[in-house]
Formats: C-alpha cells, sequence, structure tokens
C-alpha cells in the first residue's frame, strides 16, 4: 500500500497536555511499517489544567463547562498537531488522516449499580426501573475544530463504537502492539505504564485473535498526585524515581491496596481515575497524618510494579508457553523514565527479558499518541481496530468518528 | 441519483423525545424529492426528562451524568430509528444513512465575556489570559450506539462543523427548506415555529447564495414552560392555545420582553434555552404573584407571534421585493397546531399568504426530522449542508460525523 503521512493526537489520565505524533505509515495493512517522524508534547495551560482536573475528577460542573471545553481543547489539539507538522518539516496538507484520541473526562467500562453513586442523583434506565449506571466514555477535543483548524480529516471519539459493541472501550492500542511488536518466536508483553497501566500479550507466532489484554492498575497516577499534592503542583511527577528511592515501602498500607477488587477481577477490565484517582489517595494515602511524603511515594511506586507483576502471574502467565530468557516485556508510557520502578519489574519478573519500547522504534513517550495515528489510518480504510478478546467486544469493529475538514 | 432511504432524528429544545421521519429522497441531488414514507415520536421516560432539563437547564452535574445520558439517548434515538422503520414497513438495513440531529445540551452561538457568566467559575482561554467563553455546542445521543443498534451509517454531530468555521451552528434547517420550497416567481418564508423560532428567506427565483435565514426568538418554549409549570406538569403545552385564548395580553410584560436585547440584535442571530428557558420564565413570569395563569400564557403566545412579525420587519421585507398576496409564509413545527398562534400571525402579517408546510409535502410535526435525513445523505455525498448567509460561517462545510455499523 502507498505510504502515507498521519498524526496521532492524544492527553491522557494525568491531563498534563497534548501529545503529538508525526508518523510515516507503509506496507502491507497486516504488517504495516510505522516510524516516527516527529513527536512533541503541548502542555496544558495550568488554567486549562485546573479546569479539566475538576471536570475529569467528577466534580459539579455545568453542561456549558463541558461545552466550552470541548471546543478550547479543540483548538489545543489543531495547535499540536499544527507544531508537530512542522516539526517534521511536513505540510499539513500532505497528512491523510488525524488521529485524536481527545481527553477522557469520564470513563466507566461496565455498568455498575446506580445506588453505588450516592443520593441525590435522578433514576436512570429506560423507564425509571433500571437502576444500573450504563457504561459509558466520554472524551473531548472537538474534532470538527482540529478539522477545520489543519483542513485533514479527523477521526476521533475512539472508544465508543467498542463500547456500543459490548466491549470496554480500552485498551485500544493492543491492535498496534500487535502490528508492530509480534514475533515469531517469542512471547511478547507490551507494558505502557502511562496514568493508568496497561498490557498487551502477544505469543509467539499467534494470530491477532490470540492476542490479549488488560489494564493493570495504576500507571504512574498515584505517584503523580503525591508528588503534585506535597509539591504544592510545583512538581508534577517523581523525576527518573529519585524520590521514592529514598523512601521505604509502608507494607500495611501496599498491601490494603492490593486488596482493592480491581486487581482481583479476571480480564478484560479497564481502569481510570474513577478507580485510581484523586479518592483513592484522600483516602489511603493523605488521611495518614505524620506519614514520611517519600515512604508514600515508594508505596506508590511499588504498587505500580506488584501490581503490574501479579497480573501478569495470575492472568497472562498460565495461558504463555513460557521460554526462559526469550520472553520479552516491553515498557512504554512516562513510567519508562522511572528508573527504579523499571528496575523493580525486572526483579519481580526474572522469567522476562525486559525492554524499552524505544529499541523498536516506538519511543516510550511517543507511542500511545503514534497508536492512534494508525487506528486512524484504518478506519480511513474501513478496518476494525478493536480486539475483542482484550476489550470484550461481541466483534471487530471500525473505530471513531470521521470529520471532514 | 438513484432512490435512497433515509431515517432522521431530532429532539428539541422543548426535551420531550425523539422524532423519528422516514423518508424516500430522490431526484437530482440540488432539487431532491423528499417523501415521508412514515414518522414517530417516542417520548422521552420522564425520570429521562427530569435529568435532561437539569443538564440542559445549567445546573451543575457530573461529567459522569453527561456521559450516562449520552449512552442512554444514544439507545432511545436507537429504538426511535427502528420503530419508524417498522412503522413504515422497511428493514433497516435497506437504510443508506441515518442522520441525527442528537439533543442540545449546550449552545452557545457567539463567544461572550466570561464575566458574565458570575464567580467561581475558572478561567478560560489560552493562557489564562482569554476571559471569554468560547462559541460552542453540545449534542449529546451517542451515534456509535446508534449505529451498532441499526446496523446503519449515522451521520451526527451537524453543528460543530458550521462553528468551527465561523457559524453559529444554526440554523441548519433552511439548505433544506431552500431544496424543497423554492419557487421561481414567489418569495417564501419558512418559519419552524419549534421551542425556539426560526425562518428561512427564500427570494424568488434566488440561487442558494441568496437564501438567509435566522432564529427570531422564542416559539412554543414560554408558553409550554407555563403550561408545565402551573399544570405541575400534568399537561406540557397549550393544545390549540386554548389556554391563551382565554386570557388576555399583559401588555406591560409583553413591552419589557420585546425590548430584549436579543430581538434587537441584528441577523444572522441563533437563540436556545440560554436566553428563552427557565431563567427567563422565573424572571419575567413566575415572579409574578397574582396574575392570571390564562394572561400569562396569552402573553407568552403574543411574545411569540410579535417577536416574529417584528423580526420580518425590521430584517427581512427591506431585503425582498415584495408582491401583495403572491409572498409565502410556511409554517411548521408544533407551533403550526396553535390556530390562536397562526391567526396572530395572519393579521400581523397581511401581506403574507400564511400556509402551513403539510402542504408542501413537509407535515409540520416531521418536518425537521426530515430535514436532518436530507442533510445526513448530502453529508454521505460530500456536499456542504450550512448556509453561511444563515449561520455567519466562512464558507460552506460538510457537517457532521460519519461512524460506521
Amino acid at each position: 500500500m502507498i505510504e502515507r503521512l498521519a498524526v496521532g493526537l492524544i492527553s491522557g489520565t494525568s491531563l498534563d497536555g497534548v501529545d503529538a505524533a508525526l508518523v510515516r505509515i507503509g506496507g502491507p495493512v497486516e504488517r504495516p511499517s510505522v516510524r516516527l517522524l516527529a513527536f512533541t508534547t503541548v502542555p496544558y495551560p495550568s488554567a486549562v489544567r485546573l479546569r479539566l482536573l475538576k471536570v475529569a475528577g467528577g466534580e459539579a460542573v455545568t453542561s456549558g463547562d463541558v461545552s466550552d471545553l470541548n471546543f478550547l481543547l479543540g483548538e489545543l489539539f489543531a495547535a499540536a498537531a499544527l507544531r508537530v507538522c512542522r516539526q517534521g518539516g511536513v505540510a499539513p496538507k500532505r497528512l491523510s488522516v488525524i488521529g485524536s484520541h481527545g481527553q477522557t473526562i469520564f470513563h466507566q467500562g461496565r455498568s455498575r449499580p446506580r445506588s453505588k453513586l450516592g443520593e441525590g442523583r435522578a433514576a436512570g434506565g429506560g423507564g425509571g426501573t433500571d437502576r444500573r449506571q450504563l457504561a459509558s466514555t466520554l472524551q473531548i477535543a472537538e474534532p470538527a475544530i482540529i478539522a477545520a483548524r489543519t483542513c485533514v480529516p479527523v477521526v476521533a471519539d475512539f472508544r465508543t463504537a467498542d463500547m456500543a459493541a459490548g466491549g470496554e472501550g480500552a485498551p485500544l492500542v493492543p491492535l498496534v502492539d500487535y502490528l508492530v511488536l509480534r514475533d515469531p518466536k517469542r512471547n511478547t508483553i507490551a507494558l505502557n505504564i502511562g496514568g493508568i497501566a496497561n498490557i498487551t500479550v502477544i505469543p509467539a507466532g499467534a494470530l491477532v485473535e490470540k492476542v490479549f489484554g488488560f489494564d493493570t492498575g495504576p500507571g504512574n497516577i498515584v505517584m503523580d498526585g503525591l508528588v503534585r499534592h506535597f509539591t504544592r503542583g510545583r512538581e508534577s511527577y517523581d523525576d527518573n524515581g529519585r524520590l521514592a528511592a529514598q523512601g521505604k515501602v509502608i507494607e500495611r498500607l501496599l498491601g490494603d491496596l492490593l486488596r482493592l477488587a480491581f486487581f482481583a477481577r479476571r480480564p478484560p477490565k479497564s481502569a481510570g481515575r474513577e478507580q485510581f484517582g484523586g479518592a483513592l489517595l484522600e483516602r489511603h494515602f493523605l488521611s495518614r497524618r505524620g506519614t514520611s511524603f517519600k515512604d508514600l511515594v515508594r508505596t506508590a511506586s511499588e504498587l505500580t510494579a506488584r501490581s503490574i507483576a501479579e497480573a501478569l502471574q495470575r492472568f497472562v502467565f498460565p495461558r504463555l508457553a513460557l521460554q526462559a530468557g526469550r520472553d520479552r516485556l516491553v515498557v512504554s508510557g512516562g513510567g519508562a523514565h522511572n528508573r527504579l520502578l523499571v528496575a523493580r519489574l525486572a526483579e519481580l519478573l526474572p522469567q522476562l527479558d525486559v525492554r524499552l519500547s524505544d529499541q523498536y522504534g516506538l519511543p516510550a513517550d511517543a507511542k500511545e499518541a503514534m497508536a492512534f495515528a494508525v487506528l486512524a489510518d484504518r478506519t480511513m480504510h474501513g478496518l476494525p481496530g478493536n480486539l475483542p478478546a482484550v476489550t470484550g467486544a461481541r466483534r471487530p469493529v471500525v473505530l471513531g468518528k470521521v470529520s471532514q475538514p
């Protein structure tokens, strides 16, 4: 298939800013070559980030606030797309498509009893009898704005079609992991440590139907939340795990956290700010007066490492024919820069060869944005982008909605 | 062009339920024939309507509430589409497209100073310096759900692309009015009286570029709000203007209302619940203790008639070569059933021949839903659907986002 240029845009659960990746896609659709030409992150202005924290944190807002942020983020995403094109020396009109994940402000992968949500909320459901909160997801950053500013077709809202087909709408990167990382002889586990951590399991030589994956739980979200809280927002993450390295694990707290119901749930499963955001931080960490900040960060770091390792031991290794020393754990996302965290993963998982995704043409920070460029390219070719074994959907579906410029 | 079947879906500002129109579209794209095969309205369950009133009324909610309603309304819109197909004896798989307007929960056609919005709201804008609230619009009723349940491609979110091009995102029906109602010899004014009233002006023999239109202000929204309030929700509208006919106009109140800034603003302009919803009702009507309910409804009815007539006299007649007795006012929307209102319009506008749109193959209740079927059909053919002279956009654009089933 002819080579084409595409941009992928995403802002993750950490609400830091917009990641933009410019890629060249070539080769057959079933085994595309994906090359990163440029990558940039455009941080959110602090006033925007504060508004997003409120909206995505479950605080009460008006529909006008959501609408306003949707259009405002559309402008910011468009600016990021234009910037990465400039950086890569590519005129935007040469792009075949922009894939925009948008900014998630709500994600509930499965329906759940409404009664858990507290009082004062109107009854939901068809006739007032259905007391469950539906599975639903909401991403913002208006694609019509991105299309108008760039003059490029935009695919966005990738999660809804999978959910309409009964899936959890996440994770969606696994298909791209499969397309780019599969190996005929080695089992490959792609681990992305963003706000949330998720894995894609690609058995050696497997057909796409055999790929599976799920969210393992927190990635950086708890650590970042602690650093932001204790530095009063001056710092936003634990650079290279330096703070954590000075603390020690609070075993009792770690034990409590590892017993959260999410970790025991069988995959497929997806997580977000709802499970591991501010509420968890308040309840388990900030309520402990007098505890050392560094010990809390160390415990959060260990929670991420242990929950990933235990998810692999419980739900992945029993399904793989492991081959000592050959199988790979390919780490990407912001957490790949946290040396302490990566080292702990290597200790906890001696049976795997731990590598960074950069080695495979997927720079850790850029990988997710690249993935949405590839997924948008598939949508424009009428190809499905979800993996039912990963999301729980009833069938593969074409993801996203297409906006013309 | 080959004949094709399409469904249009809309729920208006009155938040009553979902209108679904099944149409056959044929003839050349520039002069399509549009025939209504079936029409149905599926009322919202009362619990859903209460939630919508809250969300669309500017009350504080969480992003989870918006997300949940988006998916729930997707199911209700899908059910309405399937019902109108059943009613028309057409298998859904025979449809070429479904056009879903969705449910507007926020619409702000132009940016405005943020300071008007009250305190406690975080600063907006790119760097915290921009204190304006952006123009934005937000429709819900998840199209991916509609596509999945019907197995038909869905075009939705019609207003955003026009706004991204600098338009107010409304009204959008005028292009369809032009396609269906234009006449080589007679000036035609299409008036739709929904919650909000809007007009499309089609000068005799005009090219599409000469068509213009705008929202004139309240349609039924104020009358309906009064009836709901005073009957405690038992009734939702003034059937045939019977209540109003028993009241008399409160001239002073009417005068105050006709001096609202919206009416003096030059078109293009669009209105919604923000200008003429609950807040206006509270401030001007419900605050008048001891006033006869019927007098209030009569005054609201007169407000609608007078604001329409005055908008025509101020902003339309000066731009038309009127030909006494030939020019037409073609009335549609729920207000077309209000005999008192239509009679008052005929009295106030003796220079026009007042007709109901039913006469022209566009039944009053079904017209807006039919229009979104036609607009979706245009999007699928890559044709623009907005009229820049009507919405204020810088250029004609392809409207909506396409979701594949």
